[in-house]
C-alpha cells in the first residue's frame, strides 16, 4: 500500500544507562546499515504496559506512512506470551502480545495481527530475557528491508487487547483522569477536545479531584506566574498545568487522579 | 553561501521521558527522510532560556557549515512571542524569539532575523502548546530541503536580545561567575582564556566566592585525588573542578557563584 | 579484511545533560556527513573504567564487522596517558590507554594496538580536557572514511591491560560476583553459562552473599510476583532478579557482591 520505508521507531522501558538500546540498533544495522532508527522514549516506567501504550499511540500519527514501530515493554519475556506484528493502514507495529501495541494500532487503522513465527528472522541463540534484541529488532529490520508480513507468520484470530481508560459522561459532566505526567509536571488527561464544545471555551469548568481550576485557557502564558490552569495540550486532550511550575507537585497528582470537566452550555 | 546541508541539531528542555523529541523527529523525517538529526541535549532545565543559550552557543562551532540548529526552550509558547529564524555566516538558527538563539547567532556571524510567517510550512492544526512539533520542526525540515529563508518570512527590525553574563575587569582582577555545572560537577565560568595572560599561567590566581583555588593547572590529573583545581576547560573558559570529584558539591556552587581571577603580572 | 564501514558507536561517561556528546557527533559529521553514529550509553558512572569496559565488551558482538567503537571514560585526559587504537578481527576500538577497551578487544579478536600519533587527524587546538572531541572523535571519523590504521600511528609493544573480575572455581562451587546492576535492578554476574552444566539446570544452586536463591529458572515470569530468582541473563551469564521488582534493592547488592553457584552434579 505504501512505498517501502526504512524507518523504525523504538519505545522501551530499558532506560539509557545500559547498552540494551544500543545493542538493538546494532542488530538492526547489521541486517541493513541503511535503516533509519528513531527513539521515541526508553524511559517508560519498568514494565508499565499502559504507560508505554499511551506514549506510543500519541506518537505514531506524526511519522511517515510505512514506519515500523517497535515497542518493548515486556514483563512476560521468555514466557508463553507471543511476539506479534500488527498490520495497519499506516504502517507496522512489532512487539509482545500484551496489549502495548493496541491503542497505537487503533489510531493507525488496525487490520490484522500475526505471530512472529519464522525463526529464520531471529538472532540465534534466542535468549529468554531479551527478545528486544533477539526477536523484535531483527524481525523489524527484515520487515524494513522488504520481507512481507506473510513471511513473518500466520494471522492470529485474537490477541491480548488493552484499552486506555475512557472518560465517563454524566449529564453535563465528563469524568476522566490523569493518564500521564510529563517532564514539566503537566497532567495529561484522557478527556479529548472532541468531547468538548468548540466555542466559547470559557463555558467549560475543569476540576482536579475536588479542586476547581477554571475554564480552558489558550496557552500556558495566559495564566499568572505560578498559577494553575487548564488548556488543550499537545495530544489534543485537556491538560492541567502550572505556569512555569509543576501541576503534579501542586496537586500531588499522577496517573489515575480524577479530572472532571463540566460543560456549562452547548456551543453558542 | 554554503552547499545545501541536511543536518538539523535539536536542543530542548523536553527531557527524554516523553516522546516529544521523537515526535519532532517524525515530523522532520515525514518531510524528508534523508535529513540527519543530531541531539545536542534535551536536558536544559525547564524554561531556563539562559542555560539553553549557553549550551547552544558553545556547541554550534563544532558543526558543519550550513547546519540548521533548532532550539526550543519556550515558556511563552502559544503567546504573542514570535517564532523566528536567524541567518548567520555559518548556518541557520530556528526557535522562539526569546533570546535563546542570540549568543549562538553571535558566534556564527549573525546577519538578520526573520519571522516564521509562512504557515504553509507548519504542521496543521498548530497547537498552542507544542510549537517544537508544529512550527519549528517542520520549518527547519523545509529549510533543510532547500526552501530559502525569503520564503519563510520577512526580515525583522528587532528581536528579543539576550547576552550571557560578561565578566567585569577591575584592575588586575577579573570578576566573573559560574555559568554552567556539568555532569561531573565541574564549574564552567564565563572568564575566557582570551582575557588571561598567555604565559606563564602560574601568574594567575583563581578564587571561588572567597576561597582561593590557586593558579591554572594544565589537566584534571595534575591535581591530587580529591583536591580542587582551576584549569582552562572544554569551552575555552576558566573551569573549577575537583580531581575525580565534584566541585559543585565541594563549594556548594552553581550558576551565579562569583569566580575571580587575579592576574599577578602581565605576559612575560 | 572487512568492507569499509561507516558506523561508529559511542560510549562515554559524559551524560546527556550537556552537549558533550552532541559536539562529538558534530565533529564526526563535519569530517563526513554520511557516517552513522550509534550511542551505546553515556551513563557510565563518572570515571568508572571497569563499568565502561563491561558494557562495551558485552555490546560489541552485536554490531556489524568493521564497526569503529569509540569509548571515552578518561579520568587521565590531558595527562601522559596515550590515546590509542586497537585493531581486531572484527573492527576497531578507539579510546584512552587505560584498559577500558581491553575486554572488548578480547571479544573481538585482538591483534595489535597503535598510538594515535598523527596530529593531522585531530581537531586543533587540542584541549587538555576534552579529547573525546579533539582527538578520539576526529580520529574515528577519519578511520571510518578509509584512513588506514598505519596512517594513525605506530604499533605499541604494550598497553595498559584490564581484566574484568573472573570467578574462582572451588570444587563444586563457582565463586563469582555482581559486575553490573541494570535499570530494572537485575544483578548481572560474571559467572558465564559456559561454566555451568547444560542439563538439567535444576542441579545448580545459586546464592547471593549467604542467601540461597535456588536453581536457574528459564524466565523472569517463572518466579512468583515479587519473588527473587536466578536465570541466565541477556549477556550469557548468571543473573539474579526479582519478578517485577528490584534485586538490587531486595539484597542491597551491587558490583562486588559475592554470588556463588554450587553445581550439584555433572551433566546427566
Amino acid at each position: 500500500v505504501f512505498q517501502r520505508c526504512r524507518l523504525i521507531t523504538l519505545l522501551t522501558d530499558f532506560g539509557l544507562d545500559d547498552a540494551y538500546v544500543g545493542v538493538m540498533k546494532g542488530v538492526i544495522l547489521r541486517i541493513n546499515p541503511d535503516i533509519r532508527v528513531v527513539d521515541l522514549t526508553h524511559a517508560v516506567p519498568p514494565q508499565q504496559i499502559l504507560a508505554g501504550a499511551f506514549i506510543l499511540c500519541n506518537a505514531v500519527g506524526f511519522f511517515p506512512d510505512g514506519t515500523i514501530h517497535l515497542a518493548v515493554v515486556d514483563p512476560g519475556v521468555g514466557s508463553a506470551r507471543r511476539p506479534i506484528l500488527i498490520e495497519t493502514d499506516r504502517g507496522l507495529l512489532v512487539g509482545p502480545d500484551n496489549g502495548v501495541l493496541c491503542p497505537a494500532a487503533a489510531v493507525m487503522g488496525r487490520r490484522h495481527a500475526r505471530v512472529l513465527a519464522n525463526e529464520e528472522l531471529f538472532l540465534h541463540p534466542v535468549s529468554h530475557t531479551f527478545h528486544g534484541r533477539d526477536v523484535f529488532a531483527p524481525a523489524a529490520a527484515h520487515l524494513a528491508c522488504g520481507v512481507t508480513p506473510e513471511k513473518v507468520g500466520p494471522v492470529l484470530d485474537a490477541i491480548v487487547e488493552l484499552q486506555l481508560p475512557v472518560p465517563r459522561r454524566n449529564g453535563a459532566a465528563i469524568a476522566g483522569e490523569v493518564v500521564h505526567v510529563d517532564r514539566f509536571g503537566n497532567l495529561v488527561t484522557n478527556i479529548s477536545a472532541d468531547a468538548l464544545p468548540r466555542f466559547p471555551a470559557r463555558q467549560v469548568c475543569v476540576s482536579i479531584s475536588t479542586t476547581p481550576i477554571g475554564t480552558l485557557l489558550a496557552t500556558y502564558s495566559a495564566a499568572a506566574e505560578g498559577a494553575p490552569l487548564a488548556l488543550l495540550g499537545s495530544w489534543g486532550t485537556v491538560e492541567i498545568a502550572v505556569r512555569n511550575g509543576s501541576a503534579a507537585k501542586m496537586f500531588a497528582a499522577g496517573p489515575g487522579t480524577p479530572v472532571t470537566v463540566v460543560v456549562e452550555s452547548r456551543d453558542a
